[in-house]
C-alpha cells in the first residue's frame, strides 16, 4: 500500500517550523510496512491546497493531511477535503456539542469558525481528538483512502497510532512488517562502523537479502538491517549477529532503547543509584537522565556547579588545584565526580568540566572536555578534544559520560581509543 | 516571484532525516523576500523524480532541487532534469578534470558512477561546489529557472546563499525584502493573544498594508507583523506600537531574543546572579540558563534535588513539610528557592516541584507544578495544572520559571491568571 503526506501549514513553507510530523509519520508508516511515496507541504490557501490534494489522491492509495483542522479562517483542510469529494460540508451535531462542553469547560469563547471544527464532508467520519479540540476526518475519494488529522505534534501522532494506522492496515490486509533489526553503537563515527562491517557488507551484497544502511547521530551511529525480500527475518538476525561480532561492545543497545535508559537499567539492576556534577553541561546530563521514566529510583540528582567557587564550596574541589590549573583538568572532574557522589549519597558519581566556548576558558581550548565516575570501586575518567558549536559540545559530553558509565557499570574497558572490543 | 522546492531521498520518506533543509531555504528565500509557494519530498526513483519536477516547474516561477546530485546508483536528478528538459547529458571536461584532481588528492577512486558528478544537461550551466564533490545545476526549462543543489545541508546553504539567491534576486528584479516585526509574548496562549489583537487585526484589514500572524510554541505565542506592499516599514512599525499598547507586559521580546536571554539580560544589567534548584524539571532549567553565552556572569549554578531526601539534605527544606505534605507542594518551592539562593551565594534563586508523569506522586496529579523566586525582596510563588506529556510539562514549567523571574526582575505584578497589563 502506498501512501502520501500532505502537510499544510504557511509557516513551513517560511521556514518558521520544521515539519517532524513527517519525520514521525514516516517512521511510523514505514515500520508498518506501508510505503510512504511523496510527502507534499502547501500553504494555507484554499486553491493550492486543493490542487495538491488534487494530485495525491490521483496518485496514491492512501493520503494523509496533516493540519488546517483548526479553529481559525487559516484552517481549510475540511474545505479542501470536501471540494475535492466534490461533496458539502454537513455540521456534525454530536461533534459541535462536543465542542461546546469542551469550550464552556475551560471558559474559551466558541465562535463561529470554533464551530467550523464541527464540519464534515458528507460521506465521511469524525476522528475523536482526546488531546486538542480540532477533531480529525476520514473519507474514502475515488478509491483513495484520505484522512486529515490535526498539525499539533502529540495530537497528530496519538490519532494516527490510534485510528488511521489500524484503519490502513485493515484495508490493506495487513502487510507483513519489514524484518529490520537496529543496533546502535556508541563511541564510534560512522565510517569507523562501516570499516568494521565491512566484511558483512561484502557477505550481504552477495546474498542480496539484507540491506545495512548507518545513521549517524552525535557520538552514536546506528546500523539498520533490513530485510529486503521474503523470508527475512532469518536473514535480517543472521546479519546481526555477524555485526555483533564484528563490533563487540561498541553496540550498547538494539532498537528503540536510548543510552541513557541503559544505564538507568544497569543501575537498577544493581540496586545502585547515580548522582551527577556538572560544569559544561550546566544540566543537560541530569535533563538527559530524567527523560526515562520511572528513573527517580536510580538518580538521586545533581549540581549544576557553572561558577568554579561552587566547584569548592559546594562539592569540595580542592581550592588549590582550581587557583592553579583552573575548572578545566582531569582532576577537577574526578573531585567533582567524588564530591557529589558523597554530598548526594550515590552509589556513583559522575562529573564533567569542560569548555563548551564560544571562548576558551581558563587558557584551555574549545572543546577540551574532561569527565570522570567514582564508584565503590575507585574512579575513571576520559578526556578529550571535541568540535563543533556550544550544544554540540555538550551533546557529545553528554554521550560520553553516559558511555563511561556504561562501561564501568559493566565491567568493560574504558578505552580512549575509538575501538570496539570485538 | 514564486518558488517551489523539492527534496529527493528516501531517507526523508521513511523518516530517518529530518528535512532541515525546507526549513532553512523557507527562511532564506523569504526573507529574501521570494514566495515559497510549495514544497515537495520525492523518493530517489527517477520516474516519480521526473513526474513531480514536471508538475512543479509547470506552477511556479523557479524549482530549487535539493539532493540526488552525488556518485551513487540512487543519484538521479541529473537525469531527471535532463529528462523534464527533453535534453540530453553531456559530460563537462572542465568540472571531470575537476572531480579527477579531487579525488585524487583525497586518496580516492573515481568510478563511472562518480564521473555522472560531471554530466551537464545541454543549455544548463553548472554551479561549483567549493565544500563537496557534486557539483549543483541552473538550466531554465520553458521559462521557469530550475536549480539542483546537493542535499548535504552545509553545502545546499552555501551554494544557494553564494549563487542562486542572487540569481533568483537578478531575475525578479531584486524584490524589496519585506518589511517584519516579530513580537514575542509569554504566559498567554495564542487564542487569548488573538483576541486582545482584534482591534489591531479590524484595523489593519481595512489597511491592508499589514499582515498579523501567530506563531504558538510551549508557554509563548509570537506575533508576526509583516508589511504586505510598498511602504510597509511604517506600516508595520505603526501595528507594533499598537500591539504593545494592546499586550502589555506579555511581550518580552522583539525579533530573535529568546525569554531566557531577557532573563540573562536583566540580572546583568542590576549586578545580580542566580541559582536554581530543580525538582520535576530535572536539570531543563539550568540547561537552558547555559544556553546564553556569557551566562557564567550571572548564573552560578543549580542542584536538581530528585530525590526529595537531597530537598532535605542538600537545600535545607523542611523535614516535617516533606514528611506532612510530599514533595510537591507550594511551600516546598519556596523553600527549595530560598535554601538554593543561600547555598550558591545567589542574588536570586529560582525553584521548580510538580509531577512531571507518567504516574501521579504523593498524591498529586500529573502537570500539578509549583515555582517559587527568592531574592532580596521576598520571595515570589506560582502554582499551574498543565497539561500534556513529560516533555512538555517540563519545558511549559520552565517557561513559567523564567517569566516569573522576569517579572521579579522587572517588578512587573506576579499574576497567576493569564492577562496582560496593558
Amino acid at each position: 500500500m502506498d501512501i502520501e503526506l500532505v502537510a499544510v501549514g504557511d509557516e513551513l513553507l517560511i521556514g518558521d517550523v520544521v515539519n517532524t510530523n513527517a519525520t514521525v509519520l514516516g517512521q511510523m508508516l514505514t515500520d508498518a510496512g506501508i510505503h510512504v511515496t511523496g510527502i507534499s507541504t502547501v500553504g494555507d490557501g484554499l486553491d493550492s491546497l486543493v490542487d495538491v490534494l488534487r494530485i495525491a489522491v490521483g496518485r496514491a492509495d492512501a493520503v494523509l493531511i496533516t493540519g488546517g483542522l483548526g479553529p481559525t479562517s487559516d484552517d481549510r483542510t475540511r474545505e479542501a477535503v470536501a471540494r475535492v469529494a466534490d461533496v458539502p460540508l454537513r455540521r456534525d451535531p454530536d461533534v459541535e456539542q462536543w465542542l461546546r462542553d469542551r469550550y464552556r469547560d475551560s471558559n474559551r469563547t466558541l465562535t463561529g469558525l470554533g464551530l467550523q471544527q464541527a464540519d464534515v464532508p458528507e460521506g465521511g467520519r469524525v476522528l475523536p481528538n482526546d488531546r486538542g479540540s480540532a477533531p480529525g476526518l476520514a473519507i474514502d475519494i475515488a478509491g483513495t483512502a484520505v484522512y486529515a488529522t490535526p498539525g499539533v505534534p502529540h495530537e497528530m501522532a496519538a490519532m494516527v497510532g490510534d485510528q488511521v494506522l489500524p484503519d490502513l492496515l485493515r484495508r490493506s490486509g495487513s502487510p507483513a512488517p519489514r524484518a529490520q533489526r537496529v543496533l546502535r553503537t556508541v563511541g564510534v563515527g560512522e565510517g569507523v562502523v562501516a570499516q568494521y562491517l565491512e566484511p558483512l557488507e561484502k557477505q550481504v551484497a552477495e546474498a542480496g537479502a539484507v540491506e545495512v544502511a548507518y545513521l549517524a547521530e552525535p557520538g552514536e551511529t546506528r546500523v539498520k538491517l533490513t530485510s529486503t525480500g521474503p523470508g527475512g527475518g532469518e536473514a535480517v538476525d543472521a546479519a546481526a549477529m555477524r555485526a555483533y561480532e564484528l563490533l563487540g561492545d561498541c553496540v550498547y543497545a538494539e532498537g528503540d532503547e536510548t543510552l541513557v535508559a541503559v544505564v538507568a537499567r544497569l543501575l537498577a539492576k544493581r540496586g545502585a543509584t547515580l548522582a551527577a556534577a556538572e560544569s559544561l553541561t550546566g544540566g543537560l546530563l541530569a535533563s538527559t537522565m530524567v527523560t526515562v521514566p520511572g528513573v527517580s529510583a536510580v538518580f538521586r540528582g545533581s549540581v549544576t556547579a557553572y561558577a568554579t567557587e561552587v566547584k569548592r564550596s559546594v562539592l569540595g574541589v580542592d581550592a588549590e588545584l582550581l587557583a592553579a590549573e583552573g575548572a578545566v583538568h582531569p582532576r577537577v572532574a574526578r573531585e567533582m565526580a567524588e564530591g557529589v557522589r558523597s554530598l548526594l549519597s550515590g552509589t556513583y558519581g559522575v562529573a564533567t568540566t569542560g569548555v563548551a566556548g564560544p571562548d576558551p576558558q581558563d587558557g584551555r581550548p574549545v572543546g577540551e572536555i574532561h569527565i570522570a565516575v567514582a564508584g565503590p570501586d575507585g574512579t575513571a575518567s576520559d578526556t578529550a578534544q571535541l568540535w563543533g558549536d556550544r550544544d554540540r559540545i555538550r551533546a557529545l559530553t553528554v554521550v560520553r559520560a553516559l558511555e563511561l558509565l556504561r562501561r564501568t557499570l559493566l565491567g568493560l574497558p574504558q578505552k580512549q581509543a575509538r575501538e570496539c572490543t570485538g
